[in-house]
């Protein structure tokens, strides 16, 4: 079986009927409507590097997966968000103090997996989920701070990136092989992979809400530029300008009289004459090498590897 | 040095400045604010009748301090209330999105200092800390629902009291106790205790405000009357009532025609008339009681006890 496929199964058969079903619901709600699964399986592939006892990972696995449902639920609350994988929020179906309160059980929830890791490995464990978890939330912070700030760096954009989406993925696989039983080095490389795969995966997402296919792309293309958020793109764009195109920008992100499609085909041609998608592009690339040559220093067979190798490839070459 | 003074001496040497500001300035601002630090001395109380170690339980101590001020951060969003401990709360001071934000980070923090605690005891203080903490979300998701409720019963609202209040009183005591060594027998005594011991506490905030001295009491009189609480002492009027007192406390309750003042006074006009007063006072005393029993059957000297049996009969004095 997949890790994936092993995830799906026991988040499937997490039993959520209990009461007050107006705080339990939502949870259930939350943990059904899908999504990759990406962290837990990151987790199960880690353990599987080093023959690990699957179930051994399992708890810690699901406490990944259900705090990450819980940032998102706490997200679509904190950005106003009414669409989530393709359902209504939770604020939206219920109300927000719904959002706020079966979000903070989740985050219990997941604790309450957590220490169910073995003895000898918890310590270790709640340090490291404890030290993402804070990493999340400052992240999350600095994004929205971001929002009202005009000196924004890329090395600013790229620290916040790394806290609001790569610690999660690198600590995943740093718990499964903990777990497993593998060593500091391999634990740290591991951990390395996670971090520039996470960056790869965000810039990646950049890329694609202004240069994704429609047809393909989970969401609009260009919401980004509507909202003007100071992505990878942007900043870079800001870097490259000369001063008479700088103002175009801030002008054009700043317009309300034109309608949404203008303004993403102007911003979009503004990023073309100053060849962005390539720098973009390259830096995505950078990142995937880099994840890719952290796995050089595991110990284990090419073979065992070649799951987490085509994970990189995929997303580097990913459309949607 | 007393519980109280050991608790906030460390309370106070917690270092909240870290980065980003926006996120963990709001936490410093929430635990400076004062409060009783009931809980966290209860569990060094709990420890200092087995003579435990006073640094032991500290971690754990602190955690739940912290814990019970998330649970205030979060639920004054929730009741949009704007006041607490006499400033405004932080959604106020600055906004919601960092009450949900600042308010998550914290419960990680009370996790971090959980994880303090020695790996040989660790398992067991988790799995008492979750199962309180999810109690406690339970509650106040029975607390909401009770709201729009009609058949409330006198067990449902001891329940829900018993989750949203109780368990963290017996939690907290029950954690001191288990890391100073003490046996089942102690640990489920100062547990039942501290159920006995809360259930007498709110039950005696319900009366007070009805009837505390507006002079000494924290908040102004007749707050739960205004809001039409289902709180013990209108439950009991409501059992009491014959069919002519009941319509007319229903129709006062949803009255928006008269004064503030003038539905207070009416209301406790009924209440004098059914002795709801002293039936409230009759169950305080009884849980009271309840709660002094159960130091029983705790082995240690009655001067040890003390402390606690002192506690039990300043709440029942009270009168603010």
């Amino acid at each position: 079986m997949t890790a994936i496929e092993y995830i799906q199964q026991n988040i499937d058969s997490l039993n959520w009927q209990r009461n007050p079903r107006g705080l339990y619901e939502p949870i259930e709600y939350t943990l059904q409507a899908g999504g990759k699964r990406l962290r837990p399986a990151l987790a199960i592939m880690a353990s599987d590097l080093f023959d690990g006892d699957r179930q051994k990972v399992l708890p810690a696995a699901l406490a990944l997966e259900i705090f990450h449902n819980f940032t998102l639920l706490h997200d679509d609350v904190m950005d106003n968000a009414s669409i989530r994988r393709g359902r209504p929020t939770v604020h939206v179906r219920w109300n927000e103090n719904t959002a706020i309160l079966s979000g903070d059980q989740m985050l219990i929830e997941a604790y309450k997996l957590l220490s169910q890791v073995k003895p000898d490995r918890l310590p270790e464990v709640l340090y490291l989920f404890n030290k993402m978890a804070t990493e999340i939330c400052e992240g999350q912070q600095y994004d929205v701070e971001f929002e009202n700030r005009d000196d924004v760096s890329l090395d600013d954009y790229l620290m916040m990136i790394r806290l609001k989406t790569s610690v999660l993925l690198a600590t995943s696989l740093q718990i499964g092989a903990l777990i497993a039983g593998a060593g500091q080095t391999a634990q740290l490389a591991l951990y390395q992979y996670g971090i520039n795969l996470g960056l790869a995966f965000q810039l990646q997402d950049d890329l694609l809400d202004v240069y994704g296919n429609p047809q393909t792309f989970g969401k609009a293309i260009g919401g980004d530029i509507l909202c003007a958020k100071k992505t990878y793109l942007l900043l870079t764009a800001m870097l490259k300008a000369d001063p008479q195109q700088k103002q175009q920008l801030s002008l054009l992100l700043a317009d309300h009289s034109i309608s949404d499609q203008q303004k993403i085909h102007a911003v979009t041609d503004i990023y073309n004459q100053l060849s962005v998608r390539q720098a973009c592009e390259e830096v995505v690339k950078k990142y995937t090498l880099l994840a890719l040559a952290e796995l050089d220093k595991i110990p284990v067979s090419e073979e065992k590897k070649l799951i987490l190798i085509n994970l990189a490839q995929k997303l580097l070459a990913r459309k949607e």
